[in-house]
């Protein structure tokens, strides 16, 4: 039987007994319907899953006993950083679904040119704490032992890697239109081994600026994926899976 | 300037006058609201995609002035029938619209054990033509010209290449669980160039049942997408993006 799986960022080790944070709660009481003695499975988000048995579970906090460690999904050998720029409307709410279950490391949102939101708007409306949110719904569903961290968003300048390299770990590729630039390659033609580290930078519904795709290409490749036009919101999808296969993660 | 795309079955050659389909004429003129004398791209959704003007545009009908052959977004080097078994509610929709967009040649809707719904249901719900306008929908959008065939829905059993070969053209591909089976092989380890043609069976959410992958092992090869788990209206479009960079279509 497939136990059901819940967030516990305080399970540490066997023995304990921990309370699962309120959103947990409410999903184990509410919607799943558990009561005290039935068996679940625990993840900190951190990379470690256990067993673990409800010992209490009322409306106002549900208490569990950690028991084994237990195999996660495995996470992918590239780790890669998706620079994913604001798309409008929740269609952020399915990259950051997608991402987690496709491997992603952790999001970085950006705010481009051509996003239709300010960042004081997404500040406002609490937006990163939502997409931390969907992450952890996400790696609930795929399996996944670890959260991946949703960073702060950012203007697309700040995370440019002309400012701060450490924003873009390891090789970055920029995701452009075809035949929008010379220097353009196809993501077949990325040589060598898989790398450890990787970012991927997606644009906005309506494509990165070419002041956007100049300042980048100072530090990325830009790669496209073909020559049919991909939705925004399916990009980093699509582009996950074909460079996983490219890095041979399937 | 962008223009819009309408798909126009009769479309063969400059200087015919046709009129668009009903739902595409109320797309133009109720949706995008446009009139006499605006211009427009149509396409034949058999690969013929052609400039176009509005000659009269009313409710009852649209009339449109074929112009000049366009070209349209390139079609995928292997042409791959993805044999999608039926998902819940309303999530082939969405599996239509991905693999529309992705570059799939033929969908062939199939009745698995764990499909939870029969094909008489399907039949009376006329799925089969409402996934034919998510179709041509989805290739309005991503630029095609062509309009994969949604097939008629058929039990697992009849198109799983015991009954009859020609329904998984080429080497025919299932996706499955990881360590469900002995004889699994990763997507990475497909030998050999790119084939012409290719077939793809997905699964429904609960997966294929042991019977189902005995009854298609002696035609398919089985293959796995890493330990990470899928959701089932995703797959189609990871797997495809998939084999696409394994294939060198990007």
């Amino acid at each position: 039987m497939v136990h059901a799986r819940f967030h516990a960022p305080d399970a540490h080790a066997p023995g304990e007994v921990i309370a699962l944070p309120a959103d947990e709660a409410v999903h184990l009481t509410r919607v799943l319907r558990l009561a005290r003695g039935d068996r679940i499975v625990v993840f900190n988000g951190r990379g470690q899953a256990f067993d673990a048995i409800v010992q209490s579970a009322r409306k106002t906090g549900v208490d569990v006993v950690i028991g084994s460690p237990r195999e996660a999904a495995p996470e992918a050998r590239v780790s890669v950083t998706l620079v994913q720029a604001v798309l409008k409307g929740d269609k952020m709410d399915d990259v950051v679904r997608d991402a987690v279950m496709i491997g992603v490391a952790a999001i970085q949102p950006v705010v481009a040119t051509r996003s239709e939101v300010a960042r004081g708007a997404l500040e406002r409306g609490r937006r990163r704490e939502r997409w931390e949110r969907v992450a952890i719904s996400s790696a609930k569903q795929c399996g996944r032992a670890i959260v991946p961290a949703v960073l702060e968003p950012e203007p697309f300048e700040a995370i440019s890697g002309l400012v701060d390299d450490r924003k873009l770990p390891g090789p970055a590729l920029m995701l452009v239109e075809p035949g929008s630039q010379a220097d353009v390659s196809s993501l077949g033609d990325l040589e060598g081994p898989a790398p450890r580290e990787a970012s991927l930078l997606i644009g906005p519904e309506g494509g990165w600026t070419p002041e956007e795709t100049a300042l980048a290409s100072e530090r990325c490749r830009l790669i496209t994926l073909g020559g049919r036009t991909i939705r925004g919101d399916a990009m980093a999808l699509v582009a996950m899976a074909a460079l996983f296969a490219k890095w041979r993660e399937y």
